[in-house]
C-alpha cells in the first residue's frame, strides 16, 4: 500500500557512530526490535520531542538526561513496546534499561538515551530487554544503518532511510539518517523516530539549533490524521570525527551547508514516512503561497491536509474543489477573502476567484489527480509567504489497519 | 448504517407555521427538493450560519435580509445544489428565487430568506425552481412537517424532527423542528440546516438570544469528521400564535421554559444527525468533568471526538485507552497533568490517574463500548466544569461514501 518506491541507496556509514540490532523478543519471537547507537566520545546531541502531554516514560528519561548532560554516548531503541501510559514503573524501567547498558559500557546512566515504540499501557519486558542488550551491543558495526533502519520499524511496510555528503574545503561531510512512522501496533498509535547523524563537529548548541530548525521543515510539515504520538522523537548526533574544523557559528559557511543537508535528509525521512502512512495510495502536497506569514500559510496548509473530506476525495482521484475551498475557509484566517483565491492541482488551475476556473474540465481535474503524487497549490493573495505540508490519503485501508489491527 | 430507531413520534403543527414542498426537478425529477415555510406577519426569526469563510450565497443573502428587517414571512429551502462557489451569479440567483416567491405572497423581496444544500459549484436551476415555487405554495398545510423534514434531505438516511410542548399559564406552548445532515451531494460536503419553530410570542432580540445558546449546547457539540459546511444554518421562528403573553426579558419564568425546550429539540436534532452520520454504526458521548473552563472542557472533547485515531478504534468496539489519552494529551490544554487523569467507559473505570486503572480488564472494556450507544468520561481533576459533544465513529462506509459517492 505504500507509495512509490522504497529506498535504494545504500546507507552510508558516519564514523565515530555504531549500530547493533538484536531480536530480544519483546513481542514477538525472532523480530529484530532492540537497537543499540553508540556514539565515540566527544560527540554532541541535538533532539526534539513529542509535544504530547501525555508523553511515554523513555521520553521524560531523555530529557532529564539531556538536561543534566550533552555527553551523549549511548542510545537504546525498543520497538513492541511504547511504555507510556505506565506510571512511575515505567520511567523506573526506562532508567533501568540505561543503568544496564551504561554498566556494560562503562559510561554514566545519564549518558544513556531511551527510546520506545510500541503498544500503550504495558511494562517493558525488562527480562528480554536485559538479555538482548549484549547482543546488541555484540553487533556494534559501523555500517549497520539499515538494519538499525529495520530494527526500528514496528508496522511500516518498508525501512526508511537517507544519506548524503558533500564538500567543505576539501574535506567530506557525511549525513544519514533512518526513520520510523506511522506504524501500529495494538492496542496503539502512530510514533515517529528518527535518528540522524552526521561526522561534522558541532558545539552542542549549534547542534540542537540544526535540529530544531531541521525537524521544523521536515518532521513537523507532515500528518497522516493528525493525531500526535505520545513518544515521537527525533535525534541529530555530530561525531566530530571528519577532517573539517568544527562550526563556529550560525553565520559560518560550514554551519549553512549542514544545515542544509540534515534539513534534506529530514525531509526525504518525512516524505518516506508518509509514502508508508497507513493506507496510504497517494502522496499529496499541499503548497500555500501568498501568505501573510507563516503561521497563517500553515493553518490552511493542515486545515486542507488534515480534512477528512479532501482526503476521502483524493483516495478516490476526486478532483474535488469544493472541498478543498471548504477547508480553506474552516482554516480561521482572519477576513479571508475567498473571491481572492485561486486553486492549480498539479499544473491546473481548477479555482479562479472563489470560482470553478473557465475553461476547467473535470477531465483536467481527475487527470491530475489519479497518479499516486498529488500537489495541490492554494493561493490566497494576501501576502508573500509560501510553506508546504505533506499528507497522505484517506482509504479503506487506514480504517482497516486501524480499526481491525487486533491481532 | 444509522444507530438506533429514527422518529415515531408526530411532528406537532405549530400554529402561524404551514410548509409546503414538492418535486421541482432540481437534480433528479421525482425527488422532494424544494420547501417553502411560511411565517403567519408578526412573527420573529432567531438564526445562526457558519462560520466557515467560504459561505455560499444564500448564507450571504439571508445575513443580508435579516440585517434590513426581521419581518420575516417566508423560508425557501432547495436541496441538490448548495449555490456555493458560484460567485456574483449565485448571489443574483438566491436573490431572484427571494425575488420571484415574494411576488406570489405580495410581500417584500427581503422578507424572504434563501437555504441550499447540494452539490457546490453549480448555478442554481433557475427554471425548475421557478416553476416549482407555485406548487410548493399550492401545498402549504401546517401538519406538514414531516413532509418538509423528507423534502430538506440530501443523503441522509431517514427524517430528523423533534417535537415538545410545555404548558405555561394554562396555555400550550409547541416547539417542533427539523434539521438535516451529514449528507453529501456530489462533488460535495456536508451541510447541517435545521429550521425550529414555536408559537410563543418573543420579541426579535430574545429570540436570537435563544437561538445562539441553544444551538450553542445541541448543533454546536456535534461532529461527524470535523469538517464545516459553506452551508450551515439554523433558523428559529416564533409565531405568537398562542395564547401565553409575549416574553418579556431574560428574567421571565417563559423565557427559561422555552430556552430549555428549545434546547431539548434541538438536542435532539442534532443527536439525529450524529444518529446518522456517514457511516456511523456508534453513537458516541465524549464527557469531559472537571475542566477549569468550558473551553478547556470543549477543547479536550473536540481533540478525542475528532481524532480519526479515536473514531477507528470505536468502528471497532477497541476499547483502546491508549488513544484516549493520547487525543486528551494532544489537545493543547497548558501544564495538563495526565497522572491525575481518569477514564471512564459507561461504568467501567479504564484509566486511573494516567495509568490503566487496578484491576481493569480487556473484556470489561470491549465490553462497554460494543454496542451502539458509546459513553466516554474523561476527568480532569482540575475544575469544576462539564461539557459533552457527541460524533459517530470512523468506518469503511465513511470512506466509501465519501470517496466513491460519484453517482
Amino acid at each position: 500500500m505504500a507509495v512509490g518506491a522504497g529506498i535504494t541507496e545504500p546507507l552510508l556509514p558516519v564514523s565515530g557512530i555504531s549500530l547493533g540490532v538484536t531480536c530480544a523478543g519483546i513481542k514477538k519471537v525472532g523480530r529484530r526490535d532492540l537497537t543499540v547507537i553508540e556514539l565515540t566520545p566527544g560527540s554532541t546531541v541535538g533532539a526534539v520531542f513529542t509535544k504530547n502531554a501525555f508523553c511515554a516514560a523513555p521520553v521524560t528519561v531523555c530529557k532529564q538526561h539531556l538536561a543534566e548532560t550533552n555527553d551523549i554516548r549511548l542510545l537504546v531503541i525498543n520497538t513492541g513496546n511504547a511504555n507510556a501510559g505506565t506510571g512511575k514503573q515505567g520511567l523506573e524501567d526506562a532508567m533501568e534499561t540505561c543503568t544496564r547498558l551504561a554498566a556494560k559500557r562503562s559510561v554514566d546512566v545519564n549518558q544513556v538515551l531511551p527510546f520506545s515504540t510500541g503498544v500503550i499501557g504495558e511494562y517493558l519486558p525488562m527480562t528480554a530487554i536485559s538479555n538482548g542488550l549484549p547482543n546488541a551491543l555484540e553487533a556494534l558495526a559501523v555500517d549497520n544503518w539499515m538494519d538499525a533502519a529495520q530494527g526500528i520499524m514496528t508496522t511500516d511496510t518498508r525501512p526508511k532511510g537517507a544519506t548524503r555528503q558533500f564538500e567543505f574545503e576539501g574535506e567530506t561531510i557525511t549525513v544519514t539518517g533512518i526513520s520510523k512512522g506511522s506504524g501500529m501496533i495494538r492496542p496503539n498509535m502512530a510514533t515517529m523516530l528518527a535518528f540522524v547523524a552526521t561526522d561534522a563537529k558541532v558545539p552542542a548548541g549549534l547542534l540542537q539549533k540544526i535540529t530544531t530548525e531541521a525537524t521544523e521543515s521536515s518532521f513537523n510539515r507532515i500528518t497522516v490524521d493528525s493525531d500526535t504520538s505520545t513518544n515521537d522523537a527525533c535525534v541529530l548526533m555530530a561525531t566530530g570525527q571528519s577532517n573539517a574544523s568544527a562550526v563556529v557559528d550560525e553565520a559560518d559557511p560550514l554551519y549553512q551547508q549542514l544545515l542544509s543537508t540534515v534539513k534534506d535528509v529530514m525531509l526525504s525521512l518525512a516524505h518516506q514516512i508518509i509514502r508508508d502512512g497507513e493506507g496510504a495510495n497517494k502522496f499529496i502536497e499541499v503548497k500555500v503561497e501568498g501568505a501573510v506569514d507563516r503561521a497563517e500559510a500553515l493553518k490552511v496548509a493542515y486545515s486542507v491536509a488534515d480534512s477528512p473530506l479532501f482526503k476521502t476525495a483524493m483516495s478516490a482521484s476526486d478532483a474535488n474543489w469544493g472541498r478543498i475551498l471548504m477547508a480553506v475557509g474552516k482554516s480561521g484566517v482572519e477576513n479571508l477573502d475567498v473571491d481572492q483565491i485561486d486553486v492549480y492541482l498539479g499544473d491546473v488551475q481548477i479555482v479562479d476567484e472563489g470560482q470553478r476556473a473557465p475553461g476547467y474540465t473535470e477531465e483536467q481535474g481527475t487527470k491530475a489527480v489519479s497518479g499516486e503524487e498529488i500537489n495541490v497549490r492554494i493561493c490566497l493573495a494576501r501576502g508573500e509567504v509560501t510553506e508546504s505540508v505533506w499528507t497522505s490519503d484517506l482509504s479503506y485501508e487506514y480504517v482497516r489497519i486501524n480499526a481491525e489491527y487486533r491481532s
